[in-house]
C-alpha cells in the first residue's frame, strides 16, 4: 500500500494551495540574525554561567539520564532543580518533566477522574487541549479569559468536580488571564484551576515567580501549575508544581512521567543555573517591559493592530496567511527573526506575525528590529 | 476545595497496601554503581566524543533551542542528525523530536484518519498506547507479536485502512517481535505497520540500524518506524523515519512537533556524535551479545524464570511486587542497581526485575553484579 503516500500528498497540495505549507530552516551557530521570534526572554539561554554550569554537568555524567526518572533518571540536579523550583513557585512540590508537553499532558490527566468536568479556555495551548481530549473527561471550552461565562459554566453542573485550564499569559496575543477573578469563581464552586504559566514564569510576580504568583495564588490548595523550562529559563523541560499529594500520584501513576526518559543532567543543571539568575533579574524583567511598551507603541502608531502584552510576548495582524508569511520572510531577509503564526496555530483563525522580547539582545539591534517590521509591511 | 487531595490521599494508601509506592532515588555523579537498570546500552552516554560534542554546541549555540522546531528552533545539529538517522535507518526522511513519548504520539495521530483501525500489540509501551487511545480511531488490542492473530484481526476488516502499532524488541521481556511475518501479514491486507525500534536501534541489524532493517524492511513504503535517542545512543529526544510524504505530513500537521520546543542544540550533537560511534560498534555489540547469552545462562541455572533477551534488555521473574522491589533494594545496597517493574509498568500484570545490560562496564563489573542478583534473590 502507497495510497497512503500519495493520500498525504493531496493533502499537502491543499495545504500548499492555502499558504499553510511550513518550512524548517536550520540556524548556523552565530548568525546575526536578531531574534524576536524565540522564547529566550532574558536571554539566558546563552548565558555564561548557564553553559558553564551544563558543561560541568556533561562532564560530571555524562549526554542522557540513562532512564526513566523511576530508574537511573533522578540525578543530584534533578532533585536540586526541583526543590528550588518548588520554592521560587511558592508550591509545595515541583516535579520536572522532559517537556511542557509532557508536563501538561500530565497534569490534566491527573485532575481528570471519570466523573470530571474540564473547562478549557478557548484559545489554550495545544499540549492543553490534547491533555483535555485524552483524558477521557468531558470538555467545555470556555470563552477567553471570561470569569462570569466561567461561572455560568459551573453553574450548569452543580456538584460535579470539575477543573477549569488556562494559560496565564497567552501565548501568541500574550494577554494575562484575570487569574485571581477566575480563581474566585472557581473557588466558589469548589472547582481546581490549572494554570500554564510558561510565558510569565520568569516575568511577573515578584523575583519572577510567575503570573500565578504575581495574582497571589502561590501555593493556593485548589491551584496547580504548569510550566516549561525552554522560555525564560532557556532551557528545555517541563514542571508541575502542586500540593504534595498530586506530586506524589504523579510519581506513582503518571504515564508521561514513568514512561518518559528523564531531561538530561546537563540541561537540567542549567536550567537551574537560569533559575538563580531569573530570580535576581529584576534589570532584565525592567528592560523586557520598556521593550514591550516601546514596541506596542511603535507598531500602532504605524497602524497595525497589536495585542496588548502583559509580558514578553505580542502579536501584530497580518491580513493573510501568506501576507504573514510573506512580511516574516522580508524580516528575516534583513536579519529580523519574527514569528509568523497562521492556522492551526493562532487561535480564532487570523494569520499575526509573532514577536517575542529579549532582554538580552542590544538596544540597537532591538531599535533596528522595530524599524525593518514597519519596512517590510505589506 | 481541598477534598481532591485527601482523594489522592487515598488512593496513595491504597497504593501503598499493594506495595506499589514509587521513590524517586537521585543519584550522585561518580557513584561506584553497576549498571544493570539504565538504557545506555553502548556506553555512549559517558564516551568523551559524545560529551565532546555536546559541549562544543553548548559554547556555539547556548542551552536550550529558544523555540519551536518551526520557529528559532531547527539549528544545523538538527538538520545534520535528521539526515544521518534517515540514512542510517535506510528511510528517506527522519524527523527529530524532543522525546521517544512525543514521537510516537505524533507517528501514530499522523497514521490514523478517522475511519482508521488501530491494531496494537498487547504489550506495547505506554507511548503507543497512549497514542492510539488520543488518536480518536477505533483500536483493537492485538495478542502479542503474533502474525496469525493480526491476519484474524486484519481479515474481520476488509478494505478498511489499517495500521498495526508494533515494538521490534520489548521493553520488559526483551523478545524480538517477528517483524518479517507481521509485515508479511500487513502488506497482505493493505496495511500500514508502524515500529517503535527504540530497544533495537544502535543494536541490532547491518552496523546497529536497528530491528526493521534486521528484518530487511528499511525502506518499505508501507512501513515508518520510531525510536527514541536516549538508549543506545545514550542522550535524549524521539526521532520518526519514513517516506517524505509522512515527514512533509508532520512538519505541516503534527501537534507534537509543531507546538513543542526543539530538543537542546547540544544534546542533538552529542547524540549525533553517538550515532556516529555505534555504526561503527560492531565490538561493543559483541560485547552485549555475550553479555545477554551469559546472563540467560547464569540466571537460568540459579533456578529464575528468565526471557530471551535478542538485544540488550531481558527480565527475571519476581514472586510479586513486594518481592521484587526487596530484590531490587538488595542489590542496589550492594552497588548493583537493577530495574524493578511492577503494575502498572509490566505488561501482564506480574512484577519482574529487569536487567539492561551495558557494553560499557568491565567484564569484572558485570561478573560481580551477576552473582549478587543470585545471592540476593528471594
Ligand atoms: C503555553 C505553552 N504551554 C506549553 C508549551 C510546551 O512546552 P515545551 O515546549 O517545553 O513542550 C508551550 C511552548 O512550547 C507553551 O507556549
Ligand atoms: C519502547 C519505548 N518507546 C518509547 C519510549 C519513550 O522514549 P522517551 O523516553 O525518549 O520518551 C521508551 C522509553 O522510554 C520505550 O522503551
Amino acid at each position: 500500500m502507497t495510497g497512503w503516500q500519495e493520500a498525504l500528498e493531496r493533502q499537502a497540495r491543499v495545504r500548499a494551495k492555502a499558504g499553510l505549507t511550513r518550512t524548517l530552516r536550520p540556524r548556523a551557530a552565530g548568525d546575526t540574525v536578531v531574534d524576536l521570534a524565540g522564547n529566550d526572554y532574558l536571554g539566558l539561554a546563552v548565558h555564561p554561567e548557564v553553559v558553564g554550569a551544563a558543561v560541568e554537568a556533561l562532564r560530571a555524567y555524562g549526554l542522557g539520564a540513562t532512564g526513566s526518572r523511576l530508574v537511573r533518571g533522578s540525578t543530584m540536579p534533578h532533585a536540586d532543580l526541583e526543590s528550588d523550583l518548588a520554592q521560587w513557585l511558592g508550591f509545595p512540590r515541583a516535579l520536572v518533566y522532559s517537556s511542557g508537553f509532557l508536563a501538561n499532558l500530565g497534569a490534566v490527566r491527573a485532575l481528570a477522574e471519570p466523573g470530571t468536568l474540564l473547562v478549557s479556555d478557548r484559545y489554550n495551548h495545544a499540549s492543553l487541549i490534547d491533555g483535555c481530549r485524552g483524558s477521557g473527561a468531558e470538555v467545555v471550552v470556555a470563552p477567553h479569559a471570561d470569569p462570569s461565562a466561567l461561572a455560568t459554566i459551573l453553574a450548569a453542573r452543580p456538584g460535579r468536580p470539575a477543573v477549569f485550564v488556562t494559560e496565564s499569559v497567552f501565548s501568541v496575543d500574550g494577554d494575562l488571564a484575570p487569574l485571581a477573578a477566575l480563581h474566585e469563581v472557581t473557588s466558589a464552586y469548589g472547582a481546581l484551576m490549572l494554570v500554564d504559566d510558561a510565558h510569565a514564569l520568569g516575568l511577573l510576580g515578584d523575583r519572577g515567580a510567575g503570573g500565578v504568583a504575581a495574582a497571589g495564588l502561590a501555593g493556593a490548595p485548589d491551584v496547580v501549575v504548569t510550566a516549561t523550562l525552554s522560555k525564560s529559563l532557556g532551557g528545555a523541560g517541563g514542571v508541575v508544581a502542586g500540593p504534595e499529594p498530586l506530586i506524589r500520584h504523579l510519581v506513582d501513576t503518571g504515564r508521561t512521567f514513568i514512561y518518559d526518559t528523564a531531561p538530561p543532567p546537563a540541561v537540567v543543571a542549567g536550567v537551574h543555573a537560569a533559575l538563580r539568575i531569573a530570580r535576581d533579574a529584576d534589570d532584565r524583567r525592567a528592560i523586557l517591559r520598556e521593550r514591550a511598551a516601546l514596541t506596542v507603541r511603535r507598531l500602532r502608531a504605524a497602524g497595525f493592530e497589536v495585542s496588548a502584552p502583559a509580558a514578553g510576548v505580542l502579536s501584530v495582524l497580518a491580513p493573510g496567511p501568506e501576507a504573514a508569511l510573506a512580511w516574516a520572510a522580508d524580516c528575516r531577509d534583513r536579519d529580523i527573526a519574527v514569528g509568523c503564526f497562521r492556522p492551526p496555530s493562532t487561535p480564532d483563525g487570523s494569520s499575526r506575525l509573532r514577536l517575542t522580547l529579549n532582554a538580552g539582545i542590544s538596544a540597537a539591534d532591538f531599535d533596528r528590529a522595530l524599524d525593518v517590521i514597519v519596512e517590510c509591511a505589506p
